[in-house]
């Protein structure tokens, strides 16, 4: 039931992503005391130009 | 003013899309009490790499 | 696995809510050609003065 | 502090993403006092068959 | 079609969420070429103890 | 840059909440190689009859 969505930068490879989501979801279940299965995680990829911080886009840094 | 978002592994067809988005706003204007075209559906496609169920990825089952 | 997010303001009754995730969950399972019991549903409720539409607060007007 | 996610049609282009983040910022700032370094605005392109609005997807109007 | 979501420490007035969604739905019809009224801007309190940067929570600095 | 977004069920207390932000900030930055100050994580509670898994609201299981 933990439900728990990653925005990210484009880039990160799907090795990062699958040991991130084994590292989270064992961190859930031991934490947040529930079964490991019913945890999700969901990535989402964003652009450079699709994130700004302080007003500027990534892209334009 | 509901604002319903569906996050589905990608592969769904848009006569899929089209079908469920129909159904989903007739529903939530007769269950909800609202007029349909308050009604926003927004599908967002994620690709089996990105959602991860217990700890794995889709990709790796 | 599809997640289904309903973002609606305030005020419907678990009786409502009940109804449409049992029908949303059902079609989603027809059409998406899913099992019900991967499809998940979440609500969240939005006050009046928190949505506005064409630059309004719900709550005024 | 404030995190400001944008979803949209396709087809803006960056010159009219980056003019809107810079201009958010600058507003959050101003009316929600905080400092500009701590916005995030986040862009999320939508395809027309993946919005609709009262039923009907936008691939189809 | 733009819907612009807004997730912000609690603690900020109606008053400012008033004037943040007449600016922000003025600047979107601007920028981004749309109605006003298709613009959707939506509030989300975050409480200090559901935020954190850096590891640490809000309200723990 | 990452953005982490827990939705769960109500009734964690915020010390699990604390520690989750922690550790996964901590994972954020060593597999995701950001550094940890760009990492934000937001808690979002859900009642239990906010939250319908396979149809059925948990608050009716």
């Amino acid at each position: 039931m933990p439900m728990i969505r990653v925005e990210l930068l484009k880039g990160r490879t799907i090795a990062q992503k699958r040991e991130f989501a084994e590292v989270v979801t064992r961190e859930a279940a031991r934490i947040l005391k529930c079964a490991p299965d019913v945890v999700d995680v969901v990535f989402q990829d964003v652009e450079r130009h699709d994130w700004a911080s302080s007003g500027r886009l990534e892209a334009d840094r």
